[in-house]
């Protein structure tokens, strides 16, 4: 099966169960990867009380933790979610926003890669700093490149067992061998705020109607690039690119979804 | 009057008297929500911190209590404000989000039903699950028929001598002795995050320049629906609808108030 | 250098330094203030907790502060930021939402106003009750015009040594000598919720460009109006406002600047 075909069945697979994702994620965001989710056919609910999270995790199909807007109050619940959904089985994803910048935000986002998730999600930036831990970033803005994270990927990957997917022009999905390319995606999505949250939602959403993590990661990544590339052409500019990107996940076809770029 | 030229009544009192609507909703619909009350002509405040809510609501016209995003430390603000407006005999609302997905949801929704909200708007697994109160629920998203919680939604409203809305293809509304049924809407509108949490908000803004509960929550419903049906016609899905709803709401006029199906 | 040069000027400057701009603000527009710093040309990042603000102050170019869902935990990471910036010579701005309407909102917005912001960025009620400290206000919105509060406005600068920016119809904007005049803006922007918000954002970003604080403040108020005026000929409603707004933002160019009318 050709990986437009294996996209388009995942994506059908996703619209018919509806599965409910849980996300614990920022302020920023919260409205936009809920209706993100919403478009592309999944049932979003944003649960972050540590009195709740373990209930809900069971009920859930998959779990998005994102450090974003980041506070230490927070972190319980994150934890708690995460390990539970480790207990269950449960596949979950993480977003390591603005890992690098503070000491806050490396800790965390290590404390919780080492909670086994199914994906990490992040820019180039974050990816290397995880892998270095003592190299600073700039803000949750990324500065370098996604190929020159690609190394530094690999060894996280295999380090934690998990696949590290990088945001980026291309973007890069790896499980510490494997490595798969996404070329999909418009440089205007970057002036789109959490447009990589979004991303991580919509993984969380994958991988819970795709058993391998690391095509659950590369087909979101490619389901939202073109989707972003659709709604570009439509676009005035970023406040109606974040509009149309809705309406395109909502209406994306087998014939749209032949433009995934995944190699 | 016609229910039709009472909604247009209800809505220019409102225009003209720019109510001020003091919210303690979740983050994933504050900007939303504050965005549906300004075009309907209200004037939204978003205050919840235990420290001020009661000096707020001694100026707010109405109250809108939601529990989505839920955590302990808002509770104590919630019952606060909630006890406050009760005092002072202004009206308020409840959004139990989530009520029956985990017990601190529907906990915490029915101590708040029992401080005397106006009016209380759930979907239907929302409203069986308070009724209930040993349901559970699936998410947020409902799985119920509005019709098959209308039953126990009537019950509850009189447990709690208080005016249940129960939203879904049709919306119910009762005080459980009267009903109202709302056929406006969209399905479309299921894809849009926070829906329900406008449409108790809107009744917020209803609830204060309309004495009679049951007539604020149904024409507050039948207006956003009849917003959204307009707002549909003109959408290519979620995401421009979600912005042609808040057009529609800013120039809604006798001649589509007309379309209001309230029976 | 005429007004409309030196924004251009300053906006060119923005564009190409993209400026990592650390808001502390509120839960309603954090999304929209995000999107509207990044369509503007700047790097926008929400950070707010007291265990990381000082590392990210030292990164960042300037830092913005808003009391909008204000609670007393958030009031210790915007002390301690503004503290840092103080001390690290960065500029900041204050956007005291809701000042007047409680006693927590005016006392915090006090102290921090102590505490040496280069700009304060109110509505009149907001700017009258810092002034007088006594006087209540009527929600968020504003009920007063903004030349009532001009002589405040000129007081309350000259007792804390910093740019007071009043909005309205007219903007103004003083040092408590000089006073500059902004006519730029259209009327359904106050429709639209947290444009004073993004008003105080953008002040943000054009402070870590532009060294003169006053002159920082109009010409952010400037573009922001300019960039309203525009988006209202294009759009139906409030909700098409906000987007056309992010695209206008994001596509300005000489010509349109031409429209500025500071004096």
């Amino acid at each position: 099966m050709s990986h437009a075909a294996a996209v388009w069945d995942t994506l059908q697979k996703l619209r018919a169960c509806r599965p409910l994702i849980q996300n614990i994620t920022n302020y920023v965001v919260m409205n936009n990867t809920a209706n993100a989710l919403l478009a592309i056919g999944a049932s979003p609910a944003m649960v972050h009380a540590s009195e709740e999270v373990e209930e809900f995790v069971s009920i859930a199909h998959a779990l998005v933790i994102n450090i974003g807007t980041l506070s230490p109050s927070w972190v319980t619940g994150m934890r708690l979610a995460a390990a539970h959904a480790r207990t269950l089985g449960k596949p979950w994803v993480l977003d390591p926003v603005g890992a690098g910048a503070t000491p806050l935000r490396t800790s965390t986002a290590l404390q919780l890669l080492g909670m086994k998730p199914a994906v990490v999600r992040g820019n180039a930036s974050e990816i290397l700093a995880l892998s270095e831990a003592n190299r600073a970033t700039r803000g949750v803005d990324s500065m370098d490149s996604s190929s020159s994270a690609l190394e530094s990927g690999k060894k996280l990957a295999r380090s934690f067992e998990t696949v590290v997917t990088i945001s980026g022009a291309i973007d890069y999905v790896t499980d510490g061998e494997r490595v798969l390319h996404v070329e999909n995606g418009h440089e205007m999505m970057t002036r789109v705020t959490g447009m990589g949250c979004t991303a991580t939602a919509i993984i969380g959403a994958f991988l819970a109607v795709q058993q391998d993590p690391l095509l659950a990661a590369a087909q979101a990544m490619a389901v939202l690039g073109v989707a972003g590339e659709i709604a570009a052409t439509r676009a005035a500019g970023p406040g109606s690119l974040q509009l149309h990107l809705l309406d395109v996940l909502y209406t994306l076809d087998e014939q749209s979804i032949s433009a995934v770029r995944i190699s």
